[in-house]
């Protein structure tokens, strides 16, 4: 079973807002099982309206409108949807005195237009609104089925799941297939290798769809299992999965949706080790990054951001000879930053980068896109050295990725 | 003149990628005075681009499409778009040698099925792309124009203004062909309360379409004026941009394209001043935004991410007293952190920030958004103090948003 999606709002064509509702009923559709066929938007035109959801209707059985049900003469998506069909209007008492109740306890002043939210087409199932006083509705036309909700993303998602999945669930109680999911995450191939390495999977052949998302500088594989049951979907999930990590697995870092710096939360956290970050041409992004995790002042003791060759040698402890010698974007350098900060912090490890992230600084022997990462712990300082070439902020968070990237793998024992 | 949109991904139908894309394009559209008729997106699928590519042209002239144009297997938009029309594909020669000489300048390896993306519908006009592989090309057909673009937003965001703008403004040149443009970047309004102060402004009779551009957690106001004359429409843009100063001046800082970190890097500049900082529920974040800008060890000095209540008594000197005495987030600890990260680094200006950025460590007093912000110079030292609502990553974003903020009133004699 397919189903459409129609979100209406003049704010949508002039770009003023960005439509959410789609991608959010479209996860609810995809976790039921069922598929997203086409999303549209239209501005509040009577014959636009009108004239896509008819398309829409040709394409699939189910269309599910969202927007243009407020007070205002704007809104007009009742209205038209009921001459769409040749559907009488007719207002519901319970609905009527639901809005007035509302107003009441708000003491807002009664406007008669407000009235409006309470008139359906002839046949309608009305959904109720929780919080809000614009109710949606089902309506069964031509052996088509349309809903209609309020835009307002809050009141959207609240009625997804609580109006418009119930009664979807009530018309087609066999769900086409069962469905499992998983997320791979890697990093250190481009999109185009990751493909190349899967391509002798017959994911079709498995009943398996794969996707391929770029989010810079990772790119992340997921596998959508159908199936007639919930437990075979899992199964060919699995073996899938296991296919997919023979061919990736020295560059994923997670399964699931665990970003890089949750995966090293958990992996700091159970193994109860502390950090401290010294950073020179990341400028305080590793330790930003560190930080997005909610309870990481439990693992991170401090971070440096030591820019200043003063700062590496006051703080870190860096002998100016050795920033003279080989410079301050240097093996040598890195390895001192990362045991300087272990040794001033107190923490179990000590983490470095120092490079150029362009797009000045750079000379022929240490171009721009040169970095020097290096980790400490009480016993030892590991140090590599890499090059990219991307512009300043994408060689910043490209060194950020590989900085922990290189914990990540110390955590787990492959360092 | 009116346009749809078209974009085209799996990961669209299964709502795990929000379409920014398309409020992106529809904003660029209406700011050159054309409108949008209808948004729709379909997933990877060869006739279901077809058919929805076929019904968005009968309803207009052009047709924007996003997305699939990736080396991988399941981008298909080329493919599909040159099938829909009967037109053969073929190699461009230029865009392979561009497309390798990438491979080569960033040591990736070939994997022939790059090849793809240097392959075009004959008659094809192609758009480069200035960030990436896969580039873009506009197909006049059939009386009607269509473009495809990547979908990647970052890359959208560039090809949309650079190349199909141009390329739209040739096939439909407006009698008022000059225009001038300015971007107004506030901070410290909501959407709707800019609107508000801006709508006794008659835009449309001064020939000037305004844009609203809301990007977290600033608020971008774009102006375009259209004229006859070059002169006419700089002179007109000029006026409206006044009468647009006045009602937001509190909230602007910066008049064109400059990021809040490049309007502070030109003002540490021109002042000889130089900046350390003392983080704490930012985590680098502050320091990781000032070292966005080329240049920034000019006058940055150091950055300290002063997590644990040791590193600020150790390094920068905060009495462990006032810390037990007020806590760790509060306005003495932030004051004596800016002053302590100034004295330490020698710098002229100490920035500091400790909070709560949640979502858990809130109480009663001092809830989960808290934030107190400190600026010390050699005389003085001013602490603000917010609360904010956000989640973790956005009340992190929006800290450091104000922190900057609070530097730049300080640096234009307005602190």
């Amino acid at each position: 079973m397919k189903i459409c999606i129609l979100t209406i709002g003049n704010e949508l064509m002039s770009g003023r807002t960005a439509d959410t509702n789609s991608s959010f009923i479209a996860r609810e559709i995809n976790l039921q099982g069922w598929q997203v066929e086409a999303m549209m938007s239209v501005g509040d035109k009577f014959d636009s309206i009108k004239s896509r959801l008819n398309y829409l209707l040709a394409l699939t059985d189910v269309v599910i409108c969202t927007g243009g049900l407020g007070p205002t003469a704007d809104d007009i998506t009742t209205a038209a949807i009921a001459q769409a069909f040749g559907l009488p209007l007719y207002t519901d008492e319970t609905v009527l005195q639901a809005i007035k109740d509302r107003f009441a306890k708000y003491n807002l002043r009664w406007v008669e237009n407000n009235a409006k939210q309470a008139m359906f087409p002839q046949g309608a199932e009305i959904i109720a609104n929780p919080i809000g006083t614009a109710a949606g509705f089902a309506l069964r036309v031509k052996e088509k089925l349309i809903f209609v909700i309020p835009g307002v993303p809050y009141e959207t998602q609240r009625m997804m799941p609580e109006g418009v999945i119930p009664i979807l669930r009530r018309y087609f109680p066999q769900p086409d297939q069962y469905s499992a999911k998983q997320t791979i995450k890697t990093f250190g191939l481009s999109e185009a290798a990751v493909d190349d390495r899967l391509k002798d999977i017959d994911f079709a052949a498995r009943g398996v769809n794969v996707g391929f998302y770029p989010v810079f500088p990772e790119n992340h594989v997921v596998l959508i299992s159908r199936h007639k049951t919930q437990e075979e979907a899992q199964r060919n999930l699995q073996k899938t999965q296991d296919e997919v990590a023979v061919r990736l697995q020295d560059c994923i870092f997670s399964y699931g949706e665990k970003t890089l710096e949750e995966v090293i939360a958990g992996l700091l956290t159970e193994k109860k080790l502390t950090i401290a970050v010294a950073e020179s041409c990341t400028g305080g992004l590793i330790t930003n990054r560190l930080t997005d995790v909610s309870g990481s002042s439990d693992y991170l003791e401090r971070g440096l951001v030591t820019y200043s060759n003063e700062s590496k040698i006051s703080m870190l402890g860096v002998p100016a000879e050795i920033i003279e010698k080989h410079g301050a974007v240097s093996e040598e350098t890195a390895r001192l930053m990362a045991e300087g900060v272990r040794k001033l912090s107190g923490a179990d490890l000590g983490l470095s980068s120092t490079g150029i992230a362009g797009p000045t600084g750079g000379s022929k022997e240490k171009p721009v896109g040169t970095v020097y990462l290096a980790l400490a712990d009480s016993k030892q300082t590991v140090c590599r050295h890499y090059t990219f070439r991307w512009d300043r902020k994408r060689n910043k968070h490209v060194f950020s990725e590989v900085a922990l990237i290189i914990l990540k793998d110390y955590l787990q024992g492959k360092g």
